[in-house]
């Protein structure tokens, strides 16, 4: 029975601001367990950290759910993200056989899902999970607003 | 200027070969230096290895790359992979800004650049290689259609 819990999401929210904070773009994500609600893990993109351009949020948190469970193939989770997914995550979320998404703000100029090259649309996609967007959209997309707003006005200083 | 060398996409074959005696998908990558043909990063697919579903030979590839430059950025750099991108793959090309994509087989079941999600093809893809394809591609399908041979016969077994 899945527990009454806080959403995921308000989690992955803070792991946004936690990317806020380390000055990158601010994304989190979180991946719970269908069955149970149990958090398997969490992450906040990385790239300026790492130096990594692959560090995204869904990324570093499939990868550390799959290293826990010691399985590439995540058959029984949900993921939770606060920006609709690029490509590169859409289609790791689909070789990751994950259940659910359910993300936050969308993105016209990056998402891969509603957006771009819609990955899960595509007929040649092998695994499509369940998609909810716009959820906690005004948070999700208020944080990496005014994140871009500061970024602008320190380059124009 | 440009050493006269072994292709790079031996070096990947190589590498998928690697990864072919480790029971991994058979995909090798490299990546150089534009300017000097030096090579940067080469890596395999370790998707079972690594438990990851992230760790295709591309990734692997662009991360040990951009940690080694120690920028998520690799603008001056070509990367060889001995099958079509997937469309996780070719996004995070995108993402890592690599100036020259050259791929051995083509992939109509899973590749994301002629086939499928064909990521760099969208208008909204911010950054688009120059892209060969079928570059010793009767190699890179050859231990490719060898690996899923044997794999089919130990089912049988």
């Amino acid at each position: 029975m899945k527990k009454a819990t806080i959403s995921p999401m308000l989690i992955a929210l803070d792991q946004a601001k936690i990317a806020f904070d380390s000055e990158e773009v601010p994304v989190g994500a979180v991946i719970i367990e269908s069955q149970t609600g149990k958090i398997i893990s969490k992450a906040h993109n990385k790239v300026e950290q790492l130096k990594d351009p692959t560090a995204h949020a869904e990324i570093l948190a499939i990868r550390s759910a799959a290293y826990q469970i010691a399985n590439a193939r995540l058959t029984d989770v949900e993921l939770f993200v606060t920006l609709e997914p690029c490509a590169m995550c859409a289609h790791a979320i689909s070789l990751a056989r994950i259940k659910k998404l359910v993300f936050g703000a969308y993105d016209s100029k990056n998402g891969g899902v509603e957006h771009g090259a819609r990955v899960f649309s595509n007929p040649a996609c092998n695994h499509v999970p369940e998609i909810i967007g716009g959820v906690y959209e005004t948070a999700a997309s208020g944080i990496l607003r005014k994140f871009f707003q500061q970024r602008r006005k320190n380059i124009q200083v």
